[in-house]
């Protein structure tokens, strides 16, 4: 596969941490809300099996946080999602699929409740900022509406908890899943959420005061040195073996989230108020006509850069292959695909092209591991 | 300077022609509306004076549009620039800056009016379907809106009418500057606008039906070898020179138009109802507290990947440099740059550090050529 270099500019934003993560061998870059996300650190697979047994620091602050504040503000979150937030709580996350009028995906963030009146929406790549300008401005709601100058470390990996315990105490061990706190270090307050984007464990700081945060970014390398911490980055073969979606890649807005295995995080049954509501009770109803499937895959290579198609025996299309990558645990490429009906079943078979070569394939449920 | 690959994925979308331009050299991307565009085909400086003499064929499908159309498609398209177009006209593009309630800057597009009731807005870097959306939806506008599959060729250079004359003869030639109409090739009818990102004159063809689009694409570079046709994409040097502004590198959300001297953009004595009108006319009565201008540096070398502090002789920030580049023509650096009152003044002298040595430089107006 050829390099191409990424072309640097302030469009694509550095963060606090790009020098460090420069000066310790960051190789690849991804754009993310018009930011910098590192996207290697050399071999995916070395970074992969240390992030499955050790601990990893990610600068993650491509993550971009929406702060919805104010008398309307917990209407206008709740207008934007399928999830019921009307019983949730200050101090929880809540991964939460955002949806259009046509409920097509237009995002899916994890939401903070920071208070009863004040939100952060942790975006995936999408300028969820200007929906909710733009739906704000149009409803007349009495909402602020900004990007705070939020930059996340996240620590993850089966170590990140002794690792954090060292740095803050017993009390960072005691949070749940999905809970946050704050916490204190060099004088400055810390939100940190028990998330992360990988399932091996660990937490993501959500660091206001850049200079505090770029302290605390050394000083988890400093006191990570006896669990083998290493700079790294979401890695994707432990995001696809871990069923992780990735907006744009996996789901996008021409799907909608019961298309996407989101069933569990679509409250219809409610009285709350979402956009695209009646447009998911028709989906409901009528059934779905495509839905996203795990792929496995007779491959030792690929590299997906664009949906790729896949055939049957009678060579019609029967869905596209939207990530994919070759997985160490089963020894064989794994992937994310869109079936169309009614091919998205358990075992169906499939070929595919790689490299000008055909290889056999066949749908699994997600996640892999 | 150091390189870093760019890691592809379909989240960042590659183009029709991306097979294409990698068979012809690309070396640099960058992302541009979650796609990749092309930012180098080896050497900057080369590519400059090429642009400068001959013409290029650029892969800018990067330039996405929103299709806006319907019985509320003009309220809603007026809605969101601070441009009068109560007179525009069916066939014409208009550069009209999109800015939110508070007068701060969405989007810098080109937008198209293609009908009475349909619109295409050609935009820079930023989700600006989610801007129409929310708004539409918020107001219970009658409209549709989506992205179109849209892919523009742009044929840029002195030597691009030539080129496309050849392909679709005399009356290409004879259109207005930033006119638009539809010429046909392979049975396909594409929309031509005499516009691009450069200031050496040419065409953006915006193709719908990609088939014909490859073989267009193929035909320019068949056609063009008398000519000697280049592959190209914007070129840094020649957009600075020519006073270009880049939506995300000189321009951004916390800039107002009338900071960014779009004054001529703004039309705040006519009935027309737009966000931010109000607090645009209180910004034109108090006067604006800082100003895009134009820079010369005394040195020979710069990478802007960030905001760059510039610095009086008292050792005050008094501006920052958003974009630069070296000129072949003026022989030292020249940039783009965002200086507070009262020191957006021609001649206006400042000191900034280029590879931690310290450089001299003075304020001028834009563009440079």
């Amino acid at each position: 596969m050829k390099i191409y270099s990424i072309a640097k500019s302030r469009r694509i934003r550095s963060t606090p941490y790009t020098s460090r993560i420069e000066k310790q061998g960051v190789t690849a870059y991804t754009s993310y809300n018009h930011m910098l996300l590192p996207a290697a650190f050399g071999s995916l697979e070395e970074s992969y099996h240390h992030l499955k047994e050790n601990v990893q620091v990610w600068d993650v602050a491509g993550e971009r946080q929406v702060e919805i504040s104010g008398k309307d503000s917990a209407k206008l979150v709740q207008l934007m999602t399928c999830r019921d937030l009307s019983k949730s709580k200050v101090g929880r996350c809540y991964y939460c699929p955002i949806i259009d009028d046509n409920a097509g995906l237009i995002n899916d963030p994890v939401i903070l409740k920071l208070d009863e009146q004040r939100w952060w929406v942790s975006i995936a790549d999408s300028d969820v900022i200007l929906f909710a300008k733009g739906l704000a401005i149009g409803n007349k709601f009495d909402v602020k509406i900004f990007e705070p100058d939020v930059n996340i470390i996240a620590v993850q990996g089966p170590k990140s908890f002794k690792l954090m315990e060292k740095i803050f105490g017993k009390k960072i061990t005691e949070m749940k899943f999905f809970g946050f706190d704050y916490f204190e270090f060099t004088g400055a307050k810390h939100l940190i959420a028990k998330s992360g984007w990988s399932k091996q464990g660990g937490y993501e700081i959500y660091v206001e005061s850049t200079k505090s945060g770029l302290a605390l970014y050394d000083k988890l390398f400093e006191v990570g040195k006896e669990f083998d911490v290493k700079p790294g980055c979401p890695n994707l073969i432990e995001r696809i073996e871990s069923g992780l979606l990735s907006y744009g890649n996996d789901i996008d807005n021409n799907d909608n989230p019961l298309e996407c295995g989101l069933d569990k995080y679509v409250n219809l049954d409610t009285n709350v108020n979402f956009l695209g509501k009646e447009k998911l009770k028709e989906v409901k109803k009528n059934g779905i006509i495509k839905k996203l499937m795990g792929v496995i895959i007779d491959a030792k290579e690929i590299n997906v850069s664009k949906s790729i198609d896949l055939i049957n025996e009678k060579n019609l299309k029967i869905g596209e292959l939207r990530s994919g990558v070759y997985s160490p645990h089963f020894k064989k490429v794994i992937g994310i695909a869109m079936f169309n009906k009614p091919h998205f079943v358990i075992s169906q078979t499939f070929k595919i092209s790689i490299n000008d070569s055909i290889f056999e394939g066949k749908v699994c449920d997600l996640p892999f591991i």
